[in-house]
């Protein structure tokens, strides 16, 4: 089976999936997202993410009415068809086809896609050394909340991260609080506690991050939703960034500084398996 | 004719104009664009239009090569094929096709259309009457000064405004300090003195707003580059936004605040009028 695509009710080779140009997804950036794994061909967390979706429909005022109702059947019947095992599944609704003008047109269909393609696994030695990350000043909008299409900024930052041999990049807000990653939520571990900027409009309620919360609790340790600054990775014995697609990914150094031993902690090993027990029901 | 696309050198009806739904214009916000108007045929201004739209390319690291240099052939081939003599012409070029990642693909071709429609008049009750407007919290990213296609804050507050009878929303940044409209430059009139924010990364450098800077001095007026704020309303004479598709529309209701007499006053009829005569190369 090739990549597969489904636009507003058709299914295709993802190849062959078109979008007008006057959807307004293409020519605003007016639609929201979600990426979901699949893992033996069982979708992970579908209902989070879900609940995520209609919450980021919500905020910019989008209801694709019956078929967002039947998002989980289309998500699960789309990755049956493509016979991945391992898959990466996309979803992403805009306010449709209309004449270009700013505000919401007065007829227009919500567009809604859903592709699967196979999902390619992290690089084991991210896993096993670490990875390297650089800051960014945080120019984002103020509702980086909405998982919206909005990324340009992720998308530059990310690329000049590359560029720098780093895995990631972090945004920080004046005074090097640190918000999150391009695509990843970050956590530091300081004296045994495990901080995390909180769920305000700064920064993506990652799915993943919410789940790490709750296992962390669940394993007895310490969690304050506070914000840490940069200035102080010397001090914190862990660092790990977490998303969808990247469970837990231990963070071995921040620009200069090398966080705790420069190696992959305890914290991160354990959370990262304690997701792999939940992925496999145990 | 019907309105038209070019799209990757193909022309053919708008209607029926698509991309992938894998090009990262639609995925990510990846790409920048222009609005111009053609009068008579003839598009406006098209040099200053082509001039920008290479800066945004060059900020967001997009290089369309050689059909950026026929793009002023491209645009007016497409003017003269659809016959329309009032015309909007709409070019966005992207990062192209690739499948979904953050970072720059390794290998992909930028996608660039053109559509061209016909142009709607500015309402005539707008410029003899008027209009007002409201003003909202500035909460868009960093790099106002590229014309990309991170559109969705604009789209929301426009609406918003819409709702409030408002014909446009202008943006404030802490302080009160007026950046712009969501798609206009903003303009006051204090003491004779005409002011407008400075072009800095908080906002488009609207090429009617630098034409209404010149034609505002060739007439003898003082023009200052430096914000206003909202709490100074009552103490302009006059105010008005700018942009392509509607030159000068005077403003006489910021909230519930009356701009100067409460109706159109003469610097921006006086600037209306001189982009007119520019237009017809008077």
């Amino acid at each position: 089976m090739p990549d597969l695509a489904y636009i507003n009710g058709r299914v295709m080779p993802l190849r062959e999936a078109m979008v007008p140009v006057e959807d307004r997804g293409f020519q605003f950036g007016d639609s929201v997202y979600e990426v979901i794994c699949a893992s033996r061909g069982e979708p992970f967390l579908l209902d989070r993410h879900i609940h995520r979706l209609r919450r980021s429909l919500k905020e910019i005022r989008l209801d694709p009415g019956s078929r967002l109702d039947r998002m989980e059947h289309t998500i699960r019947s789309l990755v049956n068809k493509s016979r991945y095992r391992e898959a990466l599944v996309y979803v992403q609704i805009t306010r449709g086809r209309a004449p270009r003008g700013h505000a919401f047109p007065a007829h227009s269909r919500p567009t809604v896609v859903v592709t699967v393609r196979r999902k390619k696994p992290v690089p084991g030695e991210a896993r096993s050394r670490g990875v390297p990350l650089v800051t960014e000043p945080d120019i984002r909008w103020g509702r980086c909340d909405i998982k919206s299409t909005q990324l340009l900024s992720n998308v530059l930052l990310k690329q000049k991260a590359l560029e720098a041999d780093a895995y990631e990049v972090l945004f920080f807000r004046p005074g090097g609080w640190i918000t999150e990653g391009s695509s990843t939520n970050f956590f530091a571990v300081h004296k045994g506690v495990l901080f995390t900027h909180p769920a305000t409009n700064r920064l993506l309620p990652g799915v993943t991050r919410a789940l790490v919360i709750e296992l962390a609790k669940e394993a007895g340790m310490t969690v304050r939703e506070r914000a840490v600054r940069i200035g102080h990775a010397g001090r914190w014995t862990e660092a790990f960034i977490t998303s969808t697609t990247s469970d837990v990914v231990p963070v071995v150094r921040i620009d200069d500084r090398v966080v705790g031993a420069g190696r992959p902690g305890p914290v991160a090993r354990e959370l990262y398996e304690a997701i792999l027990r939940k992925a496999r029901g145990k």
